[in-house]
C-alpha cells in the first residue's frame, strides 16, 4: 500500500523530471539528453543525499520502476510541450509540492540515521534542491536556486516546522502534512509576492 | 593473467584519457589540468557507477596502476598532439571500443550485484558516458553526449544485446564479444551515416 | 583537546569558505547561494575523497558544528567584503595554509585506510583542490586550479614530503608540520614569482 508521502513523492519526481526535460529542450538536446536531465533533476538530489550519508541502497536502485516513470514522463513532455505552457500555474504548484515533499523526506532520512538538526537541514536542502542544481550545471547555466525567490530556504523551513511539531508531540502524519503545507504555501507566496533573500553583490574594483 | 575484457578496458581508459587531455588543451589548462581531465574522463564514469551502486572499492583505488597509465597517456598526448590529428579515424574507433567495453562492464557490475535490466542499463550508460560528461563540465561546455550521433544509445544497445544473448543461453565470452562488436559497429555506422536521435527543441515564446 | 592539525584544518575550512562566499558575491547569488558555495568550497574536497574511498561517516556529518562555522564565516564575509580587500595578503596565506593542511589530511586518510603512494597523492589532491573545483563549476567558470600558479602540484608535493619524512623515520608531528611548512612556502613563492606548470595549448586547425 502506498502511503500519502510516497504518492506525493511520485508526484514530485514526475514534476521535477518534466522541468528537467524542458531544460534539455531549451538546449536542443536529443532524446537521451532529455531522459538524463529528467532523471538527474528528479532523483539527483536524493542520490547525493544518500551517497553523502552512506544511506544504501539508493531509492531508485531498489525500486527502478520510479526511474522508468520519470523517463516516460520526460518523453510525454517532449511530445506535448505546448500543454506545459498552458499549465504553467499547475506546474509551479507541482514544483512547490515536489520541493516540500523532498525536504520532508530528506529530514526523515537524516533522523532515521540518528542525525540531529543541522544534518537534517542539510539533508532537506540537498534532497530538495540539488537535483535542480545538477540540471542547471548540465545545461550550462548558473544554478537558478541560488538566485530565485525563496527556494532552498523553503526546504530549511520545512525542516524547522517538522522539528517544532515533533517537539510539540504531534503525530507522524500531522507532522508530515503540516510541514509540507506550510512549505508549499510559503513557496507559492514567495513567487506571488516576489519574496527573496538578500543578494550579495561583490564586484572587485579593478 | 589478463582477460580479453580487461585488455579492452585498458585500451578504453587510455583512449578516453587522451580525449580528456585534448579537451584540457583546448582550454589551455596546465599539466595538472591535463592529468585531472584525462583521469576523470577515463575513470569518472565507472567511479560514479560504483558510488551510486555502493560497489566498493572502486577499480582504480584497488589497482592504482591503471590511473598512472592514464596520466602517462595524457602526458604522451600533450607531447605529440599532431599525431592525434593524423590518427583521427583510429581515435574514433578506439573511443567506440571504449564506450562499448565500458557499457558491457557496467552491465556486468549491475548483474553481479543482483540488479535487473533497468539498473543494468543505467549502469552501462553511466559507465560508458559519464566520464565524458564530467570532462565536458570541467571544460565548461554543454555535454556533447547529449547532442552527438547515437552515443549513449549505444550503451543501452550493448546492454540489450547482452541480455538477449544471455537469455538465448550464449556463453559468457560469446555474450561479451558479440555485445561489444554490435555496439562498436553501430556507433561507427552512426558517425559515418550521421545517425542521431531526434532533437527536442523547446524555446519559450517571450 | 584539539590537535594542531585540527586547529589548522578549522582555519583552512574557514578561509576556503570565505573564498566560496566571495565567488557567490561575484555572481550576485542570494544568501543561500553564499552558504552553499562556502560549504562546498570548504568541505567539498574532503567529501568527494571520503565518498571515493568509502570513508564513512564524512567529517562534517559526524561533527556538524564545523559546517555551521563555515556558514557563519560566509555571512561574516557578506557583511564586510571591504575587509577582505584590505587583507588580500592575509587571505592568500590562509588559502595556502588550507590547501597544505587539506593535502596532509588527505594523505593521512589514505594511509589510514591502507592505501599506498598513488592513492595518497590522489587523496591529497582531491581533498586540497576539489572544493575549489566545485565552487568554480557552480559559479560557471573553468576551474581556476587547472590554470593557476602551482596549486594542485603543491598538494602532490605535500604528499611527497610526507612520505619522504616517514621513510626517514621522522615522528608524526614533525612529518605533519614540515610537510605543511614546505607546501605553504612553495605555494607562496609560486604566487610571488609567478611559477606555473607548462600550459597545454591545443587548438584544432579548422
Amino acid at each position: 500500500m502506498l502511503s500519502l508521502l510516497k504518492i506525493l513523492w511520485i508526484i514530485g519526481i514526475t514534476a521535477e523530471g518534466m522541468t528537467g526535460a524542458l531544460a534539455a529542450g531549451r538546449r536542443k538536446m536529443d532524446l537521451f539528453g532529455v531522459a538524463v536531465l529528467a532523471s538527474v533533476t528528479a532523483i539527483g538530489g536524493g542520490s547525493i543525499r544518500d551517497v553523502l550519508l552512506g544511506h544504501y541502497p539508493l531509492t531508485w536502485v531498489a525500486e527502478p520502476q520510479y526511474l522508468v516513470l520519470v523517463v516516460v514522463a520526460s518523453f510525454v513532455t517532449v511530445s506535448m510541450p505546448f500543454l506545459l505552457e498552458n499549465f504553467r500555474v499547475v506546474f509551479l504548484v507541482l514544483d512547490a509540492v515536489g520541493l516540500s515533499v523532498f525536504a520532508v523526506i530528506g529530514t526523515q532520512v537524516a533522523l532515521g540515521l540518528g542525525h540531529g538538526f543541522v544534518i537534517a537541514v542539510v539533508s532537506a536542502v540537498v534532497t530538495g534542491v540539488f537535483g535542480g542544481v545538477i540540471r542547471d550545471l548540465l545545461s550550462n547555466q548558473i544554478p537558478l536556486v541560488f538566485q530565485e525567490e525563496l527556494y532552498a530556504s523553503v526546504a530549511v523551513l520545512a525542516t524547522c516546522v517538522y522539528f517544532l511539531l515533533r517537539a510539540l508531540g504531534a503525530s507522524d502524519s500531522v507532522t508530515v502534512i503540516v510541514s509540507i503545507l506550510v512549505a508549499v504555501t510559503v513557496r507559492l507566496l514567495a513567487i506571488w509576492r516576489g519574496w527573496s533573500l538578500p543578494i550579495f553583490d561583490y564586484q572587485e574594483r579593478s
